[in-house]
């Protein structure tokens, strides 16, 4: 077989990290590494599509076999991420141009691109410059979000992780707050990730098995905040279970559609950032009831905890990056490999595959009938939605008392270029 | 034997709740079922010495083998805990005497104490029943406190675990900001518990294994916060290794002695409660440097995080319940169990002694030579003495994905008393 058919790859993290995102890049990486009939070498992006606009890759095949496997049980992103979204080709054609400049130098005739919604519309707009522009690629995009909003697929690979550790942590910490709520403590509010969309939120359900478990409460941002009917609820509950515990998502909005966060006053620097809506909640409980509280804000842990990630949602995120590769090898293009979900239980599912085009900018949001007619909690439909994906755990190896992480050499290519890219 | 050789046991829970003061709990109750010759039932208080106040008692020996072995792995006070803490005999001596009539009425020969410096404090009042009011009582503390700030024992059960948690989540958070900094959030601000002392902090240090590790900064209540040092240091961290990962105590003041959680201004409501200073270092951060961050208050989700509990903690805390009912079978009394440490590495302890005079209201400083002459991290010493508390895994058993904690029956004893009394 003559060298020249021997393309190189290129793999490229893209928006918020998660828990298992590099478990997606290990089995991509493992992948390629079989088939070196086909595919030379693998060659991330630093930070992202940002690394391929100003040619900083990275050579994956310096990293040894022992460290790449090590990726599985690695949070974060190995190679760097970055929010970067490209405009059409028509809109913004030196953005194309310089990619085809930067692959063809590095003879790369594979894209995969791991990300949201976002990071899907870009990966559909580079598949099409074979078309568009003469430069022949085979994309595929390989799904990841926390916010598990991608359609087609049952769910995104992060997604998981995150539900086990949100229904896991306010289960622990409502075990605290009933010891304490006798003299103490009586309300407890956690504030979860989820700007659009409540999933996360919901996965905090599944920490109730029966009446009376935490949490008690559950603020979506699908629901309008009623302040009247929460607070009735917040009394109820600390009557007839002695506390209350609860779940609010960042993105809860009151009537004018405003940030409950935000609406609640300015910080001392006169700023607003997104995040901290859990001491306005509380604070509003604590003056409206007179109750003593006590809340968190989990913020990067919950996507983070790789060491209570779900075995479900690893398992996924590792089969969708080897299956991107084998879809590659198969001769597909422009598609994205998903999760189809065969039985709800026991959970069953297997990789299908699904056009970019029809994932670019389409939004998935809870169906309306996972959420309880009050507005608090998550119907037994979504229970059995969400249940099988935090199934199983997947410990990382622990050295000194704590989770022994990679982090790779991350050793650059050669550039080719003479030119620069200004981003 | 005579029947009436047989004493029951009170025992109650203390304070804050911990990831493994039920361990203890499981150590003292399953040693105590080996001794029915000598100790008849364990009752438990219900809500800590509130329930011997009020004689609402729980009779232990309603619970199975099997749930009491749950204990082990269950977070929170099974019992309820509470925050009430005892005046002298001479100050309130009608709780002193309601306290004898209730252990009277109940045959009640052992009092077990599982708490921090104020419960120890307790229990030392209540040794002195016998000698000053002519009702003899075996009197042990059982130690307990995230904070540990206990003396002469080693280290306090709870705070093991505190400290794996906390360094556990600012590695995996900070593998996070790592990869996201070049283009998005730079900083990331972790807040943790300790109003007096660093040692919860501390523990962040941890995660830091070679330079450049996250966290790397970390803010000490023993440390006046220094704002132009603080922000140099935030920027140079930035600058070196792209991002900045800290770790700050809610106990942070400024020179005046206000804590900055206040300092910061109070809410939209006016109120002021303890809690949130990560948003006030994060805005101060965004004000003057204008890097992007991200920022996450713990809260109780630390104290109570059984999932990623220290071994070694819970083999103490269990340890300690069991040597309690030990030491008081030998005729110990007014005493505290304690960890007497042999050896830093590999770590060796057994298991020693205190007079509950000695530890009763004596807080342990975290030694100056803990903390770098910068202010802004650990020390050598520091790891040494904190590296072996956090060795060692002991997951719970999972159920549908998430931790199976047991929720006892807590079934009351009858009262015998006409009499109530009010706390």
């Amino acid at each position: 077989m003559a060298n020249t058919e021997i393309k190189n790859a290129f793999y490229a993290q893209s928006g918020g990290v998660t828990a298992v995102i590099n478990a997606s890049a290990c089995g991509l990486i493992e992948t390629a590494r079989k088939h070196t009939d086909k595919i030379g070498k693998v060659y991330a992006g630093r930070n992202g599509i940002i690394g391929a606009l100003t040619e900083d890759l990275i050579d994956t095949s310096q990293e040894s076999d022992s460290d790449i496997a090590a990726l599985k049980h690695t949070p974060g992103g190995a190679f760097g991420s970055c929010r970067h979204k490209l405009k059409s080709i028509e809109e913004n054609e030196a953005e194309y141009k310089r990619l085809i400049e930067v692959f063809a130098a590095h003879n790369i005739g594979y894209f995969f691109y791991n990300g949201g919604g976002d990071s899907q519309d870009t990966a559909h707009k580079v598949s099409q410059i074979g078309e568009k522009m003469g430069y022949p690629m085979t994309c595929i995009g390989v799904p990841k979000t926390v916010d598990n909003d991608l359609p087609i697929t049952d769910c995104c690979p992060g997604f998981g992780s995150v539900a086990k550790y949100v229904a896991t942590s306010i289960r622990e910490a409502s075990f605290d707050v009933a010891s304490m709520a006798k003299t103490s403590t009586k309300v407890f509010v956690m504030e979860v990730m989820g700007r659009h969309a409540g999933w996360i939120a919901a996965a905090g359900g599944l920490a109730t098995e029966k009446t009376g478990d935490a949490p008690h409460i559950i603020l979506f941002p699908e629901i309008v905040f009623n302040e009247e009917k929460f607070l009735a609820k917040v009394k109820d509950s600390v009557e007839q279970y002695g506390y209350c515990s609860i779940v609010v998502s960042e993105g809860v909005k009151n009537a004018e559609g405003t940030f409950l966060a935000e609406a609640g006053g300015a910080d001392a620097f006169g700023h607003k950032q997104l995040g901290g809506v859990a001491p306005v909640i509380a604070e509003l409980i604590k003056a409206k009831c007179g109750y003593k509280y006590h809340w968190a804000v989990a913020d990067y842990l919950q996507r983070s905890a790789r060491h209570i990630a779900s075995k479900t949602d690893v398992d996924q995120a590792y089969a969708l990056g080897k299956k991107a590769v084998e879809y590659a090898l198969e001769g597909q293009n422009a598609i994205m490999p998903t999760i189809d979900r065969k039985n709800d239980n026991p959970y069953e599912w297997e990789i299908g595959m699904a056009k970019l085009a029809d994932v670019a900018n389409v939004e998935k949001m809870m169906p309306k009938d996972y959420i309880t007619s009050d507005g608090f909690h998550i119907t037994d439909a979504c229970r059995t939605y969400l249940q099988p994906l935090i199934l199983g755990e997947d410990y990382p190896p622990f050295k000194n008392g704590l989770p022994d992480y990679v982090t790779l050499k991350n050793i650059g290519v050669d550039k080719k270029l003479d030119s620069t890219f200004e981003i």
